[in-house]
Formats: C-alpha cells, structure tokens, sequence
C-alpha cells in the first residue's frame, strides 16, 4: 500500500480523481492540490467546526462499518454547523490509517460514508491528509456559511427550551450493540443501532429556525452537559421537565438517563423567546423534524429537574468527558 | 485530568480564557463556542490546508519538547499557505491525546510552540477539538486568504525553478537526533537540528513571490516528490542542476540525497517566467530569505538531475510517502 493509492481509493466514492480538474459550488481547487482555493459568498460570515472521530474511543470496528465511522464523523460536524444555523459548504478530511492489508478498502468505506451524507446536503471535500497512525482516525474541519451565526450565549431567562429530534436512542443503540445485538430482533432496535452508527444532523431544522432561536447547542456529549454549556454561555439556569424530553418509550424503559447524558444524538436544543415558541416548534416540525419544549432558561445558575411538579436529582454524570 | 482543565492548559499560551469574548482579526467567535466563527475579506479567495503530526511518526519525544511538536505543525499547514500565496488568517487544532499524568503539561507545551509562531504570522486560533487517543497527534487546518492562489498547475516548458529556502538540513538534523546528537556539539549542528525540530515557514517569501511565481510548492515530502507533483500537475518535465541547489556544505558532505529526498525543509519551489527569474530572485532575498535558480522545466515528463553537465541518476526514493 503507497499514500497515493490510498488517497485515491479513498476520493473514489466522491466521485473525484487527484488529477481532475475541482468540482462543486464555489471550490477553485480541491483535492489534488496543495491547498484547496473556495470562494467565500460576499457578506456571510464563515462557519468553522473540527471533530474528530478514533477507533476505540469513538468507534470499534467490531459495530461499525467503515462506511459508518466515515459517515458519523462528518454527521457529528454538520450537527455543530446546523446549531449555529450554518449552511454547510466544504470539508477537509486528515485520515490517521493504521497500514494494515485492506487498508484502501477501509479507507473507501469511510469515503463512502461521508460522501453520501456530503452530497445530500451539498457539502464539498475540498482536501485532506494522509498519515500513518497506531490506530485509525478521521478529523473532519467543516465550514458552512451564515448571515447571523448562533452561538450558545443568547439565552435569557424566561426562554423557552425546545429540542429538535430525540434524545437516548444512541446511547441504548451502543448499549445493544455492547450486549452483543449483531442480528437486530426488531425494527425498533435497528432504528436504535442505526440512531448510534448513523446518526442524522438536523441541517434543515437548524436553518428553519433560523433567528426566531437565540442560541442553540447540538447534543454531542449529553443533553444535560451541553444544555449546561449554553447556561454558562448565557450566564443562566434551567429547569427542565424530564416528562416533555423527546424520548422514545425503548429508551424510556432502559433508562430516563440515557436521554438525559448518553450523548450522541446530534438533536439540537435551542433557546427561543417565549412568544416565539409555537412558532419555532412549527418550523422545526415543518422540515420533518420532532420538537418539543421541554423546559426555560431561569435565573441563577445549573439545570433543576422536575417530574411530574417535583424535582428530581440530577444523575451522577452530565454527559461525556472526552478524556476522563 | 479532564477535558475541561486540558483545554485551557492548551489555551493558555494563546492568551485565550473559554469564556473570554474571541479575539483577533476577523474572529467574531472563538475557542470556547461551539463553532468558529470568522468575517472573510471581501473579495478574497479562501485558502485551506489540513495538516496532522503523530507522535512515533512526525516526532518522537526523546528529541521532540512538546513546544517543537506545536511549532511543527501549525509551520507545515503554514508552509503550504505560503507556497498558494495566501496570508494566514485563522486556524483549528484538533488534538489527539495520550491520558496520561502530564497531559495538560505536554498540551500547554504544544500551544506554546504553535502560539509562538501564530503570532508572528497573526494566524489566530479560533477552534478546536479534543480526543482521547493511543498516541499524541496534532492536527491542524490552517485558513488563509489570497487575491490570486498559485498552484501547482502553472509551470511551463522553459519555465525557471526558483527555491527559496534550504534543502536537506532538516533531514541531516534528524539523522543528528537518531545518531544521539541531545547535547550539539558545535553551532552548525545546533542550527541543522532547529531546522528539524522548527522550521520557519517562508510566508514572507510566499506573498512576495505574488504573481510573478506561476506555479509552487512547498518541500514537505523531499525536494524530488514535491517537484514531481508540479510536473505533474502542469504536465511536464524538469531539469535540475544539483551543483545549484541551496545546500549548506554539512548537508554536501554528509549525502547531497538529504536535499534531493530528505524533506521537512518547508522550502519553496518555485516556478516562474525566464525573463522574471532575477526579479523573483531579487523580491525572495528581499525577506531575508536564500533564493537560487536551481533548473527549468522542460517537455515531456519526468525529472532529470544533472552534475557538471552530466545526468546523475535519480536517488530510489524521491521523497516520503506516508504510508509505505
């Protein structure tokens, strides 16, 4: 195995060859050069987000397919552009290959798997990396573009708290998939494990809400430490009724707190004035999308739980730490 | 240690606190949202490299103190700005991470390096991610701007090869490095081992090459490699004269073949008009930077070195591939 045939086994799924001539909106050179050249659109800010996805941190290729690792791994930046209401334009990929015989297919499988996703929401691979590494990895640095980017420090207190999507169907999908569910027994299990290998960003509902949110995370590490995010950036608090949360009764009955920390779920938790709820829960619903409230933004600090009027405790861990 | 304390260790020697509001040209939000956000200049064309340094690969930390491993990598994605023409705006780090006792140390040690040497290119960070790994890598995506991009493409028969910078020392460094070169015994050996664990990324030449460089390239891979991708790209030869090439006596003396293949020098290849070689020439000396005309692109494919007016064969290996 050489880089450059790597490289291209790996191009081959975006339908691009290293010596063609660049491809897709905007892009003045792509992947065969040095550099990739883009034309940014006049007046929009642009959108930056890197994630990166390792074997055995994030994916263990006993579950996943290459084609899944390649696509979450995109997936998990689209999510962050969605939350800022970005609309995703290019990518660079840096792949860590571990050199092993079916190398190349890996690395076309993981292409694969991000080119479907890319071209769905019309998102070009502009350049990458290729290094030798102990085990495999792939780091994606997305840019999308925007007239009035979200960030997590426009909440006030008094705002409701609306979640697009659902919440804890990875987390159970990885806790299947752990238990040993090769052969997935249902069709409510395969959607599970699908939730966990191939997650969805929600791009259109990110875009749909458009500045009716005033800010807006995505649920990667877990709904409570990402909600926590937004309240630190806002300089407030939270109370949320476990009840309204989006949860799928499969998750439900394993644990209320896979929804609550599992993480994973790419969903997106917005803040939005409290006139502008129905409004936004209509538009997120518009593009196909569940959305609930499910609690506001209170003044003071930290998240409080209530279930049916009572609080409850917070469970012992908010979510992921990406090195504890 | 958790991932929270590692990050500001790392975003410490940057001057940047997670709840500070962004700093820096252009940044309207930075390393503690979700997403960077960045107002591109109007008009300009975007220029984006992804580079990735491993540990056990890119550098070893029996040579390597973690600030040399920051330097590094941010001065490769650097170097191939330089090479496109393009100033450096903006970047992203996302680091792979050894657990370990002394994480946050090592992590503030590769900021250190990296912050160093942004600030003298006003290359602002302005996003990252974190993940637990089995070794330490740093990957870096490097956002530049420029009127008018070179690329690869543009060297034509007749064309003069101009390199700004040196060949081979870098290399001879690392050979100095494995040989057990920790304490140098002499200046020149000091400075051959810098070139190795610091090499300075020619962005003054870059710009000042402007338009009248047609094509370029930067020497990551091993002077021949990278020039053969020039040839490439702009479908044709080259002629080198070897007794031209910016060599310092050490390198000559120890193997001419460290400046042909050795790589990591992040000199820059140059191709240009006859008739501007001297003014190229005379703008690259004008950076404080050693220039030399070197050989010609020719018809016809390939690359051949001559020496004393003589062809020399072609060293077996033309430069590094990443994955062999």
């Amino acid at each position: 195995m050489n880089e450059l045939g790597l490289i291209d086994a790996f191009l081959a799924p975006f339908g691009v060859r290293r010596d063609a001539r660049p491809d897709g909106a905007g892009v003045l050179s792509g992947p065969g050069d040095d550099c990739a050249v883009v034309r940014p659109s006049a007046g929009k800010k642009l959108v930056l987000k890197v994630d990166e996805l390792v074997e055995g941190v994030h994916f263990d290729w006993r579950w996943f397919a290459p084609a899944d690792a390649g696509h979450k791994a995109l997936a998990a930046a689209l999510s962050d552009l969605a939350a800022a209401a970005a609309r995703p334009r290019w990518f660079l990929c840096a792949l860590g290959v571990r050199p092993e015989g079916d190398a190349p297919r890996i690395a076309r499988g993981l292409a694969r798997g991000m080119a479907g996703l890319a071209r769905r929401h019309r998102c070009t691979l502009v350049g990458g990396n290729v290094t030798r590494a102990a085990t495999w990895s792939v780091s994606v640095s997305a840019l999308g573009e925007a007239d009035s980017p979200r960030g997590r420090g426009g909440a006030r207190p008094g705002d409701a708290i609306v979640v697009a999507g659902e919440l804890g169907r990875a987390a159970l999908g990885l806790r299947l998939l752990r238990g040993g569910a090769r052969k997935p027994p249902s069709r409510r299990a395969a959607r599970t494990i699908r939730a966990q290998l191939r997650p969805e960003p929600l791009v259109a509902a990110g875009l749909a809400a458009g500045g009716l949110a005033t800010a807006a995370v995505d649920v990667s590490d877990g709904f409570l430490r990402d909600l926590g995010h937004v309240c630190a950036a806002s300089r407030c608090g939270a109370e949320v009724e476990v009840e309204a949360l989006p949860v799928d009764p499969a998750v439900r009955a394993a644990s209320v707190e896979l929804a609550l920390s599992g993480g994973e779920d790419y969903a997106l938790v917005f803040a939005v004035r409290p006139a502008n709820a129905g409004r936004l829960l209509s538009r997120l619903r518009r593009t196909g999308t569940q959305a609930a409230q499910v609690g506001r933004f209170v003044r003071g600090r930290g998240i409080r739980l209530l279930e049916r009027g009572r609080e409850r405790k917070l469970p012992p861990r908010l979510g992921w730490d990406h090195l504890a």
